[in-house]
């Protein structure tokens, strides 16, 4: 930037923020709740968030601990503009990980929703070095207020702008670094597949600390829309704020499209809604329901390393005279590369290339700058990870001969019987289309005839009944028999602090099960 | 990309072809006539363009002479894929021009359709350094079928991906170069202004060889759509295409619109064409006319030195209740700047900004990584326009305050009369609307008394009459009567190789009309 013959610039998502304040200042940037403020004032805002926390973190990165408010999202400008990076900490943690990961990543400043007092209490009796706490309400808006406005120029486009924590079912959580160029390329790959325009309403049924709510915290900014925050997801509040705000975008796992689907005040929408779904693949049945209400669903694939969606399962012209159920089953898949990934690999165990027949597997391997920057302070993970420029997802896949990827099962959850392979997500989707099945998960335990037998484990319906035979005979109908589940075990699923199912639990219930 | 430990990637517009075949390999890529070509024969193709190419050009540039072909648009991968610059040329232009931009531009091939075949010969015999000239037809093919297909890394993504010349209208044309990095960002912003898609048909309306189609030959691509050729701009071949090819989307100046609208067989469409328009404001009148049969016109405006379209007027949410006359007020404007630009600024004579006021003018300036990387072999120059880091554009324009910004008048076009300024597009605008007019232009002449008086040069409508003083009478009914012409001149205006009206000419001819 110093060199003044030349007119380019660091590319850094929060550059969005300046251009909807210049180009759309007076729109509706951000609802939340009985609040709102335009593009004007919310860049204002964001910029005395990053005069404050400047004073404070005196060079630390800062952490927010908070739901989809008004706060979380300010945190995505204002603290990169305060010149730290920021980690935007999972609400569903405990005390343990928590403590954990603001240690690790040597945060000075937590930015705490009220209704999280408590927890942050005991954080901060457990941490060895103190942080600055400042709660989300009167004593964010009183350092606002006293702040001059400020905003921190990014001098290097790879630097370090956010650091996000994975899940981790096993291990430590790892800190996914995120740069300025990354996330600003992802976001215009979001904006560009959902068509976020300035007639944008996007409403925050995805959490903001999954990568940053995949980018679109910027990405909505970029393209002038409207923020409705969400601070829980509450299907009859996101069925009031799509007819009361006008919705036309959204984002969640499946899990989340099932329970909006099935809320009994659902009813078809007067215009379409953009919707990405991902985390897991989309069952046939819930594609179905929320299509036939109006929801446009895009299966999207990624993970914290790839900025989210590096994989998007693109809806293509030679699929709209297809029959309703061949349509469902394509976009099932996790798909092709977004508009700035490189074209994804599917490599064989000596990193070769897999053909495209739909059935030789191999691991789904991501390359481009939407690719994490590496593992905060774990230089050997990154090396593995990325062991030649080629980011290692640990997913099995298959490619399509129309180039499309597709997920056979999550590399651990394979199950082997007989000597045949069974993909658990196949099964799964069958037993989802079941009507009286409302979510089903299915894991391998050992036998000593088979290697392994399939365990479904299914929760029903609210109010709706099957037996055990029932579900079995609906797959042994519709999948090769030796798919079918030897045993079905009833009861809620238990999930991790993302949502996503913990199938090491139910691998361990299966043995006890099957003993 | 040889560290190993990143997963990064320099940004290339090429990388748009290689992301379309392994997405969307299958898709028809380009139409040209009875030919198509679908995306892994379209970068197949290209490779092999490059692998021809490498062998022949030696590291210099490769030139292109040719219409909106397959062969122009394959130029566009091609050339980069063989490691050298693209230039294409203006199939306008004359001997003379054609070559001092060969000689200034050091290219070592010529690649020409052979409708050009004649004035090469000219252009050849004029070279004082000979180069390779190809004929488009079975030469090129030839050139393919014995290639072997490569494409060559780019290594640093702000190095020369083309060269475009200005048209200059005083002057020797000036290079502009333009880097991968700036293309690759500005084909994204395109992408998104127009929601292109794998459901996009472009109809080439805008020839590619201005700023490389405004990066659409790199946008379409990125978006999985297809391209449609058009060599020349013939009202009834594009009603045909757009019917018979289902388009989506076309580029092209209000000139271009207007010949569309007023094609004896225009109709409604039966569905709903993007169409983007520069390089003059569009006057009510055609944006009246073509959004009546269903074009979605956005106007934009930009520079060979910004890639194209620098600024976009974005339609917005809060424009859909007006009416329809302020409505084509506020979309003849400017606008803003597009997703990847930095907000553009209006600066006064100290380099400061003018308020947004919609009165006070100033001067347009532009910077963002959608800026040229400076004109070749000219520093000097370079320096005059970027000055500062920002591009001094050399129009005059105000701001409203709704951000959006609106040129009053190209520099050289204010016509100062008794100490009022007249911008003489405004002029223009109102005697378009004359039911009887095509097109208007108006320039200042010399007068003793008033300083200068606005002298309005008319080309009637076919089959149309009105005269000198109804049309005046028009003007002075809708504007400030100062602003009326003093003086109309009927007939045909003359135009620049890229059909800009030749004001010098005119102001040329007014001063003698005026004597």
């Amino acid at each position: 930037m110093a060199d003044s013959s030349h007119a380019w610039a660091a590319m850094t998502p929060t550059a969005f923020l300046d251009r909807a304040a210049a180009a759309h200042g007076s729109r509706i940037a951000v609802v939340d709740g009985e609040q709102r403020w335009n593009y004007t004032e919310f860049r204002d805002r964001c910029r005395r968030l990053a005069g404050g926390l400047r004073a404070v973190a005196a060079g630390r990165p800062v952490a927010v601990l908070a739901p989809n408010t008004h706060v979380a999202l300010e945190a995505h400008y204002g603290v990169p503009w305060a010149g730290v990076p920021l980690v935007a900490l999972n609400t569903r943690l405990g005390t343990r990980e928590l403590t954990y990961i603001l240690e690790h990543s040597d945060a000075g400043v937590l930015v705490y929703d009220p209704s999280y007092a408590e927890i942050v209490g005991e954080v901060r009796a457990a941490l060895k070095t103190p942080l600055v706490a400042i709660d989300a309400g009167s004593a964010y808006e009183d350092l606002l207020a006293g702040a001059e406005p400020v905003q921190e120029e990014v001098a290097d486009e790879r630097s370090l702008l956010a650091v996000n924590y994975t899940s981790g079912t096993t291990g430590r959580p790892k800190g996914v670094m995120y740069h300025h160029r990354g996330a600003y390329l992802q976001a215009l790959a979001m904006a560009n597949q959902f068509a976020l325009s300035p007639h944008t309403v996007h409403l925050w049924t995805l959490p903001m600390f999954h990568c940053n709510g995949w980018c679109f915290t910027w990405a909505v900014t970029a393209a002038g829309g409207t923020h409705v925050c969400l601070p829980k997801v509450e299907p009859s509040e996101i069925w009031r704020l799509i007819q009361e705000e006008g919705v036309t975008s959204l984002n969640g796992a499946p899990a989340v499209l099932d329970l909006i689907a099935h809320f009994e005040g659902a009813s078809p929408l007067s215009r379409q809604v953009s919707v990405g779904t991902g985390g897991a693949p989309p069952a046939p049945a819930v594609l179905r329901r929320t299509t036939r209400l109006g929801f446009d669903v895009t299966h999207l694939y990624g993970l914290t390393e790839s900025f989210g969606p590096a994989l998007v399962c693109e809806p293509v012209p030679e699929w709209q005279d297809l029959a309703e159920e061949t349509v469902v089953r394509l976009k099932a898949r996790q798909g092709v590369g977004n508009l700035v990934s490189l074209p994804p690999r599917v490599v064989d165990g000596h990193g070769g290339d897999v053909p495209a027949d739909g059935a030789t597997v191999g691991e789904i391997a991501l390359r481009g700058n939407n690719v994490m920057l590496g593992y905060l302070r774990d230089e050997a993970a990154t090396r593995g990870a990325i062991p030649d420029g080629w980011f290692r997802t640990g997913d099995l896949a298959v490619r399509h001969p129309d180039g499309y990827v597709e997920i056979r099962d999550r590399s651990k959850d394979v199950i082997i019987s007989g000597g045949e392979n069974i993909a658990s997500v196949e099964v799964e989707h069958v037993l989802a289309e079941h009507p009286a099945v409302l979510e089903a998960a299915v894991v391998g335990a050992a036998d000593t005839r088979w290697g392994e037998i399939p365990v479904a484990f299914v929760q029903l319906a609210p109010g709706a009944s099957a037996t055990a035979e029932e579900l079995v005979d609906h797959v042994k109908a519709r999948l090769a028999r030796y798919k079918a589940p030897r045993l079905v075990v009833f009861g809620p699923l238990p999930k991790t602090s993302t949502g996503k199912t913990q199938k090491f639990l139910l691998r361990a219930r299966a043995a006890e099960e099957h003993l």
